[in-house]
């Protein structure tokens, strides 16, 4: 019934309209035993803003729409909405509100490829092409881990290390920058990784009909390597690239730590290895199927 | 945080993009006890798009997002879904899915306000503009009486006018052409019944800083005066017009049912009268507050 897409891509006068729709419930996503509403604001912002980042484009609008019991401290809520939209450089135009049992936010985000190059799909990765990350992976499931022994508060009061993988769950950021900067390096395919590695990874292998041989995933300080190939919610990129020094130099022209090489694309649909071991698929267990 | 309008209306070249959001949850604005899950989804789908009816806009796409307890059937809120979007000519080009105690769904629509006329706002009535309506009112309110007293299947079994009520009530039509057509032949404000009409003619009342004084409403055959005073979701389009006689002729043209003259716009904002009777501020309750 839809595009199997991070955002759909919509032909336009002067270049490409992108849309995309993310909902957050709360006990799903994002666990209110260990964070504020406002954190589930700001990561539900950024869940969607995200998808926009993986096609290398640059957010528009958002639209937010909220329900949930009639207790819910909105305004903590909306406090942490508004301030991922101003990050993330997205207003919010309209929204929606209504009751429920369980409070569930939808953000949908609008955004536009400028210039020549091409929203980038998850399906134009072809065998050879080099596989990149944006960043080391592990810091959100680490930091839940942290969250769900320590508290909020008392977490974020600890050692740097600590407060870096708790920030990286309750705060995280879509890489917009680094989106749009692969996009006009020539990646053929990206996805954020929301899911866990090897599950979007995954996704883009199956979408380009290629398989993967992975050779070194860099984890974050302080995080598993079972956190970095299966925890979701880092929002880091991972995209196929022909030609990874062009991608690494336009990295380091826009200011960004270099992007890393973790392996290649196959053309053995059926191969997905870590160092010639087989990757079993799983991944982050939040969504229905 | 957001525009009090029915979509948000963003500058582009080429005309204006307009965006809208609506949250539909069971139990809240649909009771699954009385209708399927494939019509709570043609309902969901219909909110939304008639948000851009309000506007004269002609819908684009849609984006849908679906929460739910694991035994939903999926394909039954899908099937509904997908029949709103033909009838509305609005594909569904994208959405999400997650899990939720309760279902909720999210649909998220885009238009376009085609030609020189604006799309148009809430906030553009003045005092002497006429006030006219779409359609009879009360028809989904009544309906859902029928319904609640006789089951969705001898419902529909029952006699034709009862059928018709009940359709109100579960397959609303947005009135998109009614819209544009009103939108180039001068409408000034206008917003969609969705609340009932005292309560979303208040809201165009106040969004232009003018009162009301109406002298007929016109009251679908089956329902009762305070249906189509009170009663929500029949979705015909509320309209403040400077010349009437050019919608009315407008809408013949389109080979619409004429427009009905309900009142008129007054300059103090504290007045809202039906036949000189004040009106109480009510409306259906299904909103937050």
């Amino acid at each position: 019934m839809w595009i199997g897409d991070d955002a759909a891509v919509l032909g336009e006068q002067g270049g490409s309209l992108l849309l995309t729709t993310d909902l957050t419930v709360a006990g799903v996503h994002a666990d209110l035993g260990v964070m504020g509403l406002d954190d589930l604001g700001w990561r539900a912002f950024v869940a969607a803003v995200s998808d926009i980042a993986a096609m290398g484009g640059v957010p528009c609008h958002a639209l937010v729409g909220v329900a949930g019991p009639p207790s819910t401290d909105l305004d903590l809520l909306y406090e942490g909405i508004g301030s991922a939209a101003e990050a993330h450089g997205c207003p919010v135009v309209g929204g929606d509100l209504s009751t429920a049992w369980q409070v569930v936010v939808s953000v949908t985000v609008t955004g536009r490829s400028d210039g020549p190059a091409p929203p980038v799909l998850r399906s134009g990765a072809s065998p050879g092409d080099f596989l990149l990350v944006t960043g080391a992976l592990g810091a959100s499931a680490a930091g839940l881990c942290v969250l769900r022994e320590r508290g909020l508060g008392r977490a974020r009061a600890g050692g740097d290390a600590e407060a870096a993988l708790v920030a990286a769950h309750v705060r995280p950021r879509a890489r917009l920058k680094e989106g749009v900067t692969a996009r006009r390096a020539g990646a053929t395919a990206m996805i954020d990784i929301s899911d866990g590695l090897v599950a979007d990874l995954g996704h883009l292998a199956e979408a380009s009909g290629v398989g993967f041989a992975l050779e070194d995933v860099p984890v974050t300080v302080g995080a598993r390597a079972d956190e970095a190939l299966g925890g979701g919610e880092d929002y880091e990129l991972v995209m196929a690239v022909p030609d990874p020094d062009r991608v690494v130099a336009a990295f380091a022209d826009a200011g960004f730590g270099a992007p890393i090489p973790i392996g290649v694309c196959t053309d053995d649909p059926a191969l997905r290895t870590l160092r010639g071991v087989s990757l079993p698929t799983v991944g982050f267990e939040h969504r229905w199927e």
